[in-house]
Order: structure tokens, then sequence, then C-alpha cells
């Protein structure tokens, strides 16, 4: 057996997240079952990214080990062919013998987009926020410097459950970038890099930037939510349609 | 009474083509029973362009008469509201008397999106053609040239049935500009422009173009498939989905 890496992307709308489910449609769960029928090996998968339900990706990682002498680009095909065009394996190659999708990455890179006009936009439905109302990209855009750093971001994320009689999980993460793009006729993209994310954490920080430039909150108001360490201090939580995660650094 | 212009745009995937069919969804009974709903007011409906099953619209023009004082705005929001996002009225205008979607338009210009990739791609699935064999644009471009001025184009279109004891209608169309736009990672858009088009026009027209693209033809072929004046001269019909009725001139 050798440690093979693929590179997925799928539309989230036909998945209930990336996470094994039995009973739903997930994006491990489709793809370990189609990788068995193709190569008639029993395989663990191995995802960079616990993208929730609904949350599309372009540059998922996935790992995981298959027979030495397997011929990839065939299993490739071979997916790509039962699962596509919905979920596609758009890079399957050998990887070392220590590399986890999971732990081996650096880096995660997500990418929400919002369609900001008054009028919905039919081909951008199924992958971007309709946000009617005017939005200040100025003001959204200096709102995303107290975000770049390390931060305990228990403002932005759903606390995790803690173990019987342990601390519950640290929310601290280092964020390394983030910045919106504007791509002209309404459509802006927030890309936001970071080490690690925690559970909701680029949708309820897109909630809060949008409260931000529509007027709602202003931008100075930023430092004081992630301070507040309190999930009651932060704006709503993005719809999951306009995210994906866009690559992983290694 | 008076005359109101609407730019429409959908997502063909929901509707059985533009043209009202009692029984299924189509653009036009929904627009218009949306809108009686709305203003109150019977309407009758003219499109500039009757889409096929599938095909999609971002700039369709669509006359219609409502009483005079009726708020646009308004009755623009309820149809966006109740139809949207896959249906979406982009304007909503005041018209001349003598506006009328169909014979007022002195040209339309669609849209046809191949994505050229050996890997299908999730989010260009519902608008793209996927052709995963290599084309060479460079010929694609070459046998774009014959289709531009007045032909018959008898090869391209499916034949109309002709009113008994009468001559079928003429398919001699005039093609204002047919030419490939590269937008890369594979994404290629045929932009053509003609008066008016017949029933399948551009999707035969692509299929050869593809058929050519490919190697299964040449370049220099076109001028005598326009010429056979005959269905069997062409190529396959390429699929609705990546059509799309980009605007309309008047």
């Amino acid at each position: 057996m050798a440690r093979v890496r693929l590179t997925v992307a799928y539309d989230g709308r036909g998945f209930h997240g990336f996470a094994d489910n039995p009973g739903v449609a997930t994006v491990a769960g489709t793809l370990s079952r189609t990788i068995e029928r193709v190569t008639g090996t029993v395989v663990e998968l191995t995802g960079a990214g616990r993208t929730d339900a609904g949350v599309h990706a372009w540059g998922q990682v996935v790992s995981l080990d298959l027979p030495t002498g397997t011929e990839l680009e065939l299993v490739q095909r071979a997916i790509n062919k039962l699962c596509g065009p919905a979920l596609v394996v758009r890079a399957a190659e050998w990887a070392d013998e220590g590399f986890d999708a999971r732990f081996s990455a650096r880096w995660r890179r997500y990418r929400y987009t919002i369609v900001n006009r008054p009028v919905p936009d039919p081909f951008l439905a199924a992958t971007a926020w309709h946000v009617p109302q005017p939005l200040d990209l100025r003001v959204m855009t200096l709102a995303c410097d107290p975000l770049i750093g390390e931060h305990d971001f228990s403002s932005f994320c759903r606390r995790p459950r803690a173990a019987d009689g342990q601390e519950p999980p640290s929310l601290v993460r280092r964020v390394l970038d983030a910045r919106w793009e504007d791509e002209g006729d309404g459509v802006l993209r927030l890309w936001i890099t970071a080490t690690a994310f925690c559970h909701q954490m680029v949708r309820s920080v897109t909630g809060t930037l949008v409260d931000i430039g529509s007027g709602r909150r202003t931008a100075g108001e930023m430092t004081g939510i992630l301070r507040a360490r309190s999930r009651a201090a932060a704006g709503g939580v993005a719809p999951p349609h306009g995210l994906c995660l866009w690559d992983v650094g290694y």
C-alpha cells in the first residue's frame, strides 16, 4: 500500500457535508464507496477541511492508501465518470508515506462570494450569497485587519463539545490573510487564509463583515467583537452556499 | 394600457423552454401567471427569442401591456421575490407604443460555452458543455468565417413545418458576427450575432465547430456544409445547457 493525494472539487448542494455520516450523502462517503467499487480496496479517507453541508470545494485535499501500482489516472477517470460533475477528482498523485491531508496542511484558504446587487443572478445563485442592500467595501476591508494574526476566535465559532472531564478544545487560530476582492458587477469575494479554521468561522466572520458593510455596525467594533470571546458578540452566520474551500498549502 | 419592456434572465434547467405550453413550466407561462397575480391584469407576452428547453438567458427581452401608472419597480421586485433566483427581471421600463420584443429586434446575440479540459468542472456544469478531447481553437475560428453574411441555414436548422398547401418558411438568415473567445482554463465561448436565428441553429453550428476543432472535420468543409442545405451535412446538435441568449439589439 502507498499514500495517495487527491485534489477534489464538489458542488456542496448535493452533499450533507464532507464527513462520512451513515444514511446521508456526504463527500467522504460517496468518494470512499466509489473508490472501493473501482479498486476493490477498502479505504479510509482523511480530508484537509471538514466542510459543512452545502459548502463547496474547489481544492479540497484528501489522503488515503491504495495498493502500489494502482493506475491512478484510471481510478481518477472512473471516479469522475461515476460521481461527476457534482464531485470530481481534479488530480490524483502518489504522496510521501507521511503525508496526511489534515495534519500535514500548513494553511487552508477559503473564498466567500457575495453578489451585491438589487436583483439576484440566476447563474450565481448556487455559489454566492445575494445581499441586495448596498455594501461599503472600504469599511469591510478595514474590518478585516483586526482578524489577521493569532486570536481566540470564540466569538466566531460554534463551541466544540468537551470530552467528559476535559477542557474544551482551544479556539485559538492564526489568520494569515483576509481581504476582499471586487470582481466588478457587484461580485465581492472574501479570501481568508488561516493555519486552520474552527467550525463556522468563515461564515460568522462574513456575516459580521456584512453587518459592518451595510452600516448596522462600524469597522471599529471588530476588535471588540473578537475580544469578547462570545458567540453573542458577533453577527449572523452567512449561508453555506457562498463558501468554497479554495486550496490548501503543505 | 401602455407598452412595457422587461429584460429577463433565467436558468433554463427549470423550464421547458420560453414559449407557453400548458401543463409544463415555461418561462412565458411562469412570468405571465406571476404578473397577473401581482398586477391583477391579464397579460400576453412576446419574447425576442423562443429559447428551447434547457437553454438559458441573460438578456431575453419581453414586451407586454400594463395599465398606465403601474409601479414597474414594485412589479419587478414582486416577480423576483416569487420567481427568483431561477427567473429574474433585470430591468422593467415603459416602452414606445409600437415596441414589440420580437418584431422590433434588429439582432439577437447568443453565447455558447464549452469547458475544454479532461476533468469536468462542478461549477460550470450547469452552463457549459464539457468537451474532454482537445479542441483547436485556431481552426474553429477559421471555420466561423463562412457563416458570416446572408445564407440559407437549412443545414443547421430543424425544418419548420409548412402550413397546408404553403411553401415552408425561409431559413435564410443574416449572421452579423461569429467568433470564439478564449477565457483561459479551457473555457471557450462562441459569440454569435444574427438578425434572427432559426430553430437549433446555434447548437448545430456549435456541434459542427466542435467536430472541426477535434479534427473529425476540417475548417474548409464549413462552406460545403452550408451550401448543401441539408441537415445531414452538418454535425450533431450541442446540448442546450451551454447556450445562453445574451442580449438583443433594437
